[in-house]
């Protein structure tokens, strides 16, 4: 089960991160080890090319892991990203973008994780990500106790 | 010399890549291989722990190397980022953001660069980046005229 | 179906990249766009705490996403990696050690892959990889024809 | 002033992580954050095109910033790399391969550096490197006592 509740990472991530929320992310899913994230799409979301930006496919990327690694260590904020790697597959056309992470690997100081990137109502992956996140030490021991 | 003015490289930051341009980016120097950016401070780019957020400096290295690569080629807007790999490195008090972009490779098909990003006033880097960017075939064609 | 045999792979990989080879591995399987690959165990490939040292799963991961790209576009052996990134997430006891390789997108010029690094007999995953390979022009040609 | 001599580090590298030091590696010098190993050229090394395959940089680069990483902590031999991303820039020619790697960012936990390998007698670089490290806990406390 989840130890964040959707309810609990929105609020999160509206009030607490407001330059990733304004992307209008839309939490669709949290289970034990993994999130699903929703962007409605934006006109302002694209590039020349007329596909979206990658940007703003990192920031839900992110974001997203964000959510997995607190499904598992509860709402740790201080969390934070110290690596993360994206390979942008194919040019996502304008419509709404999901992000599905899951945790690879939960330690005691690290978290690791992927996200697959995908155009909704398309099954083929836009982009992939892995990342690595720090855990703050004292997360470490409600992680013992848990 | 740089093939792209800054005045160009503004323009189509602000027309065409919206979402990233909001960030408020000034461009300060652009040389042929090398782009320096600037992003004043927001409250809103603030995360907990009070430090500027991920995803700020994810769409600010972006679009430096976007800068730098076109200071090679010119004004190809439909280069695109193939990956794009971030170590966060320290975590940047509120302040200005800089990044400081630089073509390691340009070949025929892909450049590949890096950026070192900086809080205003702090010679400690806060963030290293190489990313890779793939170029349009019909650039390939300019560049052999060049 | 794969447009490269087992054998042909295995020939290549001895004969045409020994410094790998010589790690001893065996291709378990290549279908269309994937590729499992096996290296036997030896005690030189230990590091301190007696766990199997990252530039065994690095070459392992490498070719095993070789043999993957090469099941999709024949047995172009001058396709090169353009980058590859990998997580270590658990430190390997001794055994021997898989990958499972796939493509993740095949475009003309480059190819995207994952690799799941395993130690034979435990579904923990041990490392995770993505790389990028760059595909010779002629090899376009080939999969236009295809 | 590095905390590895050059004869500490190579006595590790050859005693404790054979695999790597099978390539031949020569460690040329060890500062304070820095290291430069050498790997003579050897005819295995070759692939496909006649260029250095891409196992022996990511293993030679592996084992400088381990190095680099030394020289600030000690011969910390359980010092662990969490994740490793290379960007292949240029195929080296036959020749001897440098690695010249530095510390980005050192902490208590986790240590970041950056690795930039080159053709002995080219001064353009082959392939870049930034690597992330482990530091074993009992490390922290002797850097707090250093």
């Amino acid at each position: 089960m989840s130890r964040v509740t959707i309810e609990e990472f929105e609020r999160i991530a509206y009030e607490r991160v407001p330059f990733v929320a304004q992307l209008g992310v839309i939490v669709e899913e949290i289970e034990a080890g993994a999130a699903r994230l929703r962007v409605p799409f934006r006109d302002d979301f694209l590039r020349p090319g007329g596909t979206i930006s990658g940007p703003v496919m990192m920031g839900l990327a992110d974001l997203a892991m964000y959510a997995a690694v607190m499904s598992r260590i509860g709402p740790e904020e201080l969390t934070v990203t110290t690596d993360l790697n994206i390979n942008f597959l194919r040019r996502p056309l304008p419509g709404d973008l999901l992000a599905e992470a899951k945790v690879l690997k939960l330690g005691k100081r690290l978290a690791v994780g992927e996200v697959g990137l995908f155009r909704d109502g398309d099954d083929d992956m836009v982009a992939h990500v892995t990342a690595t996140y720090s855990i703050p030490p004292q997360a470490d021991a409600d992680m013992a106790q848990a």
